[in-house]
């Protein structure tokens, strides 16, 4: 079958001709309907040799949905041609967290995710290999090619809301900073779940703006002063109970850190360069930061839900396995608006 | 000054002239705006000579609003003028529970509660003497004479569905049986707090599921044995989350513990003549049964913030003081759509 | 190999001689080192021909602990020779309940339950076959014949205090109706998970109280209206955190609501004859009655993680598999202290 | 009356002889037991002239325990000569905060505290002048003298120890570094709270590692990489489910963000000079990065229910009003074990 490959380390992806593989004890083979190209994929391509445990060639795809196609051995509960979504980050099964679901923080080493994470095969080919029911979520009616994204776009969203969401009663407030793919999702599952907070997006991009107003936002503000001025007031001067730096850049913590509130949550999901100082003087007291790492399966099982019942959407790119390089390529050059999809059979 | 008084043991309230109350050093006297009559106040007009510890006569009224018209000396806070709502259950200020504003479950005998609770004068009138500004929470430019109903039936209502929020997820469930005031009053809360909870209204009546529908109720049923079928099979055979019984009669709590879930909640809010048995067998495992009282002062600043931002209202008829008698009669005869509100300025 | 079986309805148990199961793909095969004798198995040996939907003969043992003698293909995290403890109550493993790891409220129709709740053979003989890893907990240590009723005695006592730990701050207190073996168990457990509460025993039996005492009870009463009084004099008149009905009877569930705090939990785990009536007038307001089932998987790790501290203990009675019967007939005449335990293999 | 006071910036305190306040509408007179002296008054000592909005001379003292002498006009629930404790940071009361008993927490301007952190007498004087009964809380019989650290130095341990209790169940651990007065205090608080949890003290001084193993510490360190390999070694390289740090420089920060494990909190107490950095890297995912300021008044209630059940104590040393100035010389000098606290009327 084809698959689209990470072959070495600092090259671009390529396709290959690889087997199919076949499903051992307990595991199951997927029909890729379709699989997420993200912008850690890029961060992975550009690794210098050697810097990881894990090493070329792999198939690349974390973000991945698709069919059953064959189950092996004493794996039940799913038959061929369900339509599923595949959790991603894959852990043990045995330690304390992966028995509630999160196998996200696995205890122990776990095993090697897909797709780049632990250098086993992703989702960017006709098939993949996943190692038990477990790591399946049914989709029902829902589009594997539309779904893929929800499995760490929309689930890494989702967690950072669904931790807070004890805060957001009558009249507060929710600040998402970046309004991409990621704040996108954010913006719908604080709708989703919070009938009574006001959600205030910020971005650089006007552009982006529109779609997070399209997606439910009460408010969009440009990056800079006026938005902490307009945030302040909005909150009576008390701040927003939950931050959300989707970003993770200097003047966007910083800017996180103005906004936020007594006994709020700041919350760092971006993987930017730079790094919140907390102290006594700053953020305000006891809210607390944290930056959490994609989600938990019964969270995966909320998300479908939610898009099952049509309360999230992802904006999502077609590419063929062919067109999985030129993918990338435009995400790179910032020209992908939501998410690009691999579908190997579409 | 006129005041709408229980004056004798099982007979209805009378008007009369009582002196206008003097606020001593913390108190306040305000003006009110409007004062809701209320099913339990019938229930005490029909009360057998001696059955309480306290006697008539006292005026009538526990659900107020109205204008701050003077302070006693050292009460701070708040100017004439101000409109405000007035807190009904009147705790000791010292205990465990009224530190956190839970001054409906004060843990000693407390102060006696306005308008019939207590024994002491409630809001039936054209002014009413509250203990301390701790009572009083600012409307901005709500009116008193709309929001009254917001101090009891509201209160009510928001503080049964904000205990089991957090049950109330994506896929969730929540059935509202009874459908009258404190019901369109929890629909709109369920929908307000949580945008992801599908609501089922259940009554007997259809013009009361009309209602609920407007209301926001995402199905109404009329009760009985359909209702069941259809709520499980909504639920895919689990049951609801959440069932609030405010009826609390027998066939309502058979229903609630049919259609509860395992691990879900079932509040009883209808001060109705049965009890719901409670064992290994029955309501479904781990369903946690309990029937609340009122609501703290936090959630009443909870249930004012909701309707500034109109996303709750109570359907309204008014009175004025001379007609008070004729309120309790409509209502009596269940000829009051929502809540009688007596607004001695009117 | 040995197994003793139900094999008849309303007959006692027997040995018989049945061949030792093959693991197959996912599945473990546990030598047997403990399976507790549990009043629920005289309950299920006592049922009229046909009123279940399992059908004998099968083996009894529904507590069970060994160790590890054989994988089935793809059974990983565990090698031949490791103690395991064997939780209970086997689910579906992909509902929502499972994927958190509590397969005590699958809410599919999940596996046949071992030793009589679903009709599977349980562990009551040489070996015992456990249809996931996913159900065996490492016991490291512990000694297996020990262990056993840690997951059925002590799992049920731990979800049922566990569940309620928030309630039991500085000043607190705890009740526990029936000192017997869960009842032992759960004083441990109180006494193990706060360490600011106080534990009140309550039994008709000074024996059993005696016992209670020595297991970490800071108070121990005879049942009656004494017990009530004091229980009151002890919490200012505000009655108790926590109640726990281990028994279930109309004195035990009436003594419960009497004892309970607004705002508290009663809990209802004795599967006794009688019922809870809850409605607005009692128990006090807001006390959340509920019945549990059993425990959870991560929970379970927490119970071992106690033993191997040494917090908390059963009292164990050990017999071999030809003594099966006699240990049942012991215990139907109350003659067991904690608990007796079968060990195939002693 | 004599009065310790803040007479110019940059100068040490002084005797000063100044009139007794008089209790207005509300307030309260205490006859002060004890005055604790602590590190942030030698701060406000030494600040420029100018460098905060209020201005000397006022009486230093906000850790403060009494009598109650005299009650203004419609104060209520206290009579003279009952042993009351003075919860220090004072609100508005009628913010949402504050009516949840979270006045250190104010979300307005509030009243200026005692003592110095906003310019109005403190209790380093014969009488203190309270201006509400919301800020005592019965002592029973509890002395004055030895609990008044417990408004400050107990009350901000707890508060510290008890947001994160959910945290410490079985086989938990606790890590806090730096073992003086506030330390010893949260050790005390943790084997308080959890019976479950190790609890382990770091710090540079032998010393204060014997008062923290005599407080029921469980493991004693000295700080250094050494003490991080424990910590790790213990938690089975999972690191610690809360890390209070109460000393806020960069060595213990450092430590604290390696010991802390995903999912835990790290919580920062000490004012020190530093600030912990944030980011997806580091401290571990989701761990929960948080610096409180103080307490609650219920849960100053459970500090004072400790201690009267004897589970809490702090090391106290008594000067008299004569002896202030010494008193804090010798804390500057890090000379004070535990508490100095001044008792005007020993």
């Amino acid at each position: 079958m084809l698959a689209f490959q990470f072959v070495e380390w600092q090259r671009p992806g390529e396709i290959r001709d690889v087997p199919v593989p076949e499903p051992g004890a307990g595991e199951v083979l997927v029909k890729v309907g379709g699989a997420g190209a993200c912008h850690s994929d890029l961060h992975l391509l550009e690794l210098p040799a050697g810097s990881r445990s894990f090493a070329p060639p792999f198939t690349l795809g974390h973000e991945n949905a698709g069919w059953v196609e064959k189950l092996g051995s004493g794996a039940t509960g799913f038959a061929p041609g369900d339509a599923v979504i595949v959790y991603g980050p894959w852990g043990c099964g045995l330690c304390m967290n992966c028995r509630q679901g999160m196998e996200n923080y696995c205890q122990t080493t776990g095993l090697p995710s897909p797709g780049g994470l632990g250098g086993t095969n992703g989702g960017m080919a006709e098939y993949l290999l996943v190692p038990s029911t477990r790591y399946l979520i049914p989709l029902g009616e829902l589009d594997p090619r539309e779904a893929a994204p929800l499995s760490d776009a929309g689930l890494t969203s989702y967690h950072a809301v669904k931790r807070s969401v004890h805060l957001l009663g009558p009249a507060s407030t929710a600040v998402v900073i970046g309004a991409g793919g990621l704040g996108q999702m954010a913006i719908q599952v604080l709708k989703a779940l919070s009938g009574a907070t006001t959600v205030v997006a910020v971005d650089t991009s006007e552009d982006k703006l529109k779609i997070a107003k399209s997606m439910g936002a009460d408010e969009a503000l440009i990056s800079g002063d006026g938005a902490v001025t307009r945030i302040k007031d909005m909150t009576k001067g008390q701040g927003a109970e939950l931050v959300l730096d989707l970003v993770g850049i200097i003047p966007t913590l910083a800017m996180a850190a103005q906004v936020a509130r007594v006994l709020g949550h700041l919350t760092v999901v971006g993987v930017g360069s730079a790094a919140l100082p907390v102290n006594f003087s700053s953020p305000p007291h006891e809210c607390a930061v944290a930056s959490p790492f994609w989600g938990s399966i019964p969270e995966l099982i909320d998300v479908i839900e939610l898009a099952k019942a049509g309360k999230i959407r992802m904006l999502v790119e077609h590419f063929t396995l062919d067109e999985a390089a030129n993918a990338y390529q435009l995400l790179h050059d910032g020209k992908i608006q939501g998410r690009a999809v691999i579908t190997p059979h579409a």
